[in-house]
């Protein structure tokens, strides 16, 4: 166990390890950023941080030196770098965690495993798996790479027969998985933290929507039966438990139906803080980065009530050249990452809107 | 008007520090603080730091040049400090208010001069003064040095006439005032912030409990009359007016009678966000330091809507050891300060409990 005064290592310099790491200073704990070189916004709210690549043994080997636990605000972790650190300070989530949501097939053979349902797929190694593939699931239907995929990369729609060829070259030809398309009626996901002791606490599932596979909007409460909502929270604590899992994870789901024929697919696990929970920052008592935090210092988990109705709304590219309208809205809770540069795509912060139920 | 990506420099780096760039991060800025050799748990959060004295005017002066705006977390900032500075820089709260506040024969001269009230002073040189002064006011009296005074620093109580020149030497025989006993019923106070376009929003007056001279507990609402929780309001409006404020300050009164007999002294003014504020963080829709930021950035301020029935909680010296049980109470907000030793009387840190009203 944690105790104050202790820092926490985080290895990602982005907006998750920033969150991260200004939820760990109330409860006393200090941050220590590992990233590589570049623009790296967390690096303004921590203390110590190490500039260095995840192949810098040395490097992380001092920067374990340096810390009680590890951490990541990212799925890509090298396999060998969580390994290296894992020999030497506790890394959490662990690297089993890692490993099984780093690769699609694995991650959705393990899904299925707990009992759990997801959209069909097929593993696809080559241009001739991947026609073979789209017999089966027909069209329309989603290529994916099975590693290295986040906000809609490595990702290609095949529509019909003719662009198969074309979405096998778009994706680079890596190995993947072909995903049948699912008609679903809307997006949610579960935010839950599960701590050493075993204890799981979800926020309430949220609805997102998404622009260019990239996260638009946060919703609560989602319009979901109360049914559907506990389906959701199960699935995600049987998750947790299966993967002996210690922080806060994300379950996505798809929602397809409505009213009482709704029914669930996992989407995508993610083995960390995620996007649609940073409405919990303002408009829930306990954020999903202090849980986070709480969670992997071996302390007991907070409170995941609701304050209001939410809307969290992502600033992505020039739409937070939108500031100074944001920050002249009252009550609207502002939240700016610090990235140098309003490339389109990238997240550069969000606004959460709470009105009081 | 700063804009996201600005720096803003922090003269001290306390605990009010480190809230004020907690509270700066999320809104895009920077901050650098400045603050002498020492225990600075301020520098955890911020990517710049320079620690140097505040009399090595070499330092200063790169500071300035390093930040964009320039603000303090305690009155006592030098005079010369304050002016050598503004030349460079804005100084918010501008120097004319610590002038005002480091001395308080000047401050309450000053809150006299706008019809407000405070308890009866007079002001003392030396030991015959001081003789004076107590025939004229009598016992009960507290003595206070002009300057330098803090949780009760420099201040002796007089309860008799024998005990004058014990207290004439407490206070090292400095410039003084002696003021009258108070038989108060509760002290409150209210933090307010003015906007550089000259917009006042105050908190709810706050009701503070003392122990040994220090802050102990805040709560909200204060048992005082809608009428005195105006009039206090009121009182606070004309004093950042009156001092021109841009910022977050705070002013403390002694509530004397009870229900329609109600009345207010002004006890003493701060120029800075204050501790009676920090129920504010967790329990308010704007914090005092996301505010006093937005102030001093030149942005609008916050909205100041309360969300519950608070109880703030200081953790003083050894009360830091509590925190396991603290983190573990559901719906308490836990706030440490990452000071490295728990000395007597030293703020580690609070806890705020919220019930929704």
């Amino acid at each position: 166990m944690l105790k104050p005064g202790d820092t926490i290592g985080i290895l990602g310099g982005g907006q998750l390890a920033r969150m991260i790491a200004m939820a760990a200073a109330p409860l006393g704990l200090k941050a220590h950023i590992f990233a590589p070189k570049g623009d790296n916004p967390a690096f303004e709210v921590s203390g110590q941080f190490t500039e260095a690549n995840y192949d810098d043994f040395q490097a992380l080997s001092a920067f374990s030196e340096a810390v009680s636990v590890i951490t990541y605000e990212f799925e890509n972790v090298p396999a060998e770098t969580a390994a290296f650190l894992d020999c030497r300070k506790p890394v959490l989530p662990n690297p089993k965690a890692l490993e099984t949501t780093q690769d699609r097939l694995v991650e959705k053979t393990f899904i299925r495993s707990l009992g759990l349902s997801c959209p069909d797929f097929i593993a696809v190694n080559s241009l001739e798996d991947l026609k073979a593939a789209i017999s089966s699931l027909g069209t329309p239907s989603i290529l994916k790479t099975r590693r290295f995929g986040y906000d809609g990369k490595g990702q290609a729609r095949i529509a019909d027969e003719a662009s198969i060829s074309t979405a096998w070259d778009d994706i680079g030809r890596a190995p993947a998985i072909l995903e049948a398309f699912v008609p679903f009626s809307r997006e949610i996901s579960v935010v839950a933290a599960r701590s050493a002791a075993g204890d799981v606490k979800a926020f309430e599932p949220c609805e997102n929507e998404h622009r260019h596979h990239i996260l638009s909007r946060t919703l609560l409460p989602a319009a979901i039966t109360p049914r559907t909502s506990l389906a959701a929270i199960e699935a995600a604590e049987r998750i947790g438990a299966a993967l002996a899992y210690v922080g806060v994870f994300a379950v996505e789901f798809f929602v397809v139906g409505s009213g009482d024929d709704e029914t669930l697919l996992v989407n995508e696990i993610a083995p960390r803080v995620h996007n649609s929970g940073h409405w919990t920052i303002d408009g829930a008592e306990t954020s999903q980065f202090e849980q986070h935090v709480r969670a992997i210092a071996g302390w007991p988990l907070g409170s995941t009530k609701r304050r209001g109705k939410i809307e969290m709304i992502n600033l992505i590219g020039d739409d937070v050249e939108n500031w100074p309208d944001l920050v002249a809205e009252a009550g609207l809770k502002l939240h700016l990452y610090g990235k140098r540069e309003a490339r389109p795509g990238r997240k550069m912060g969000h606004a959460t809107r709470i009105i009081p139920e």
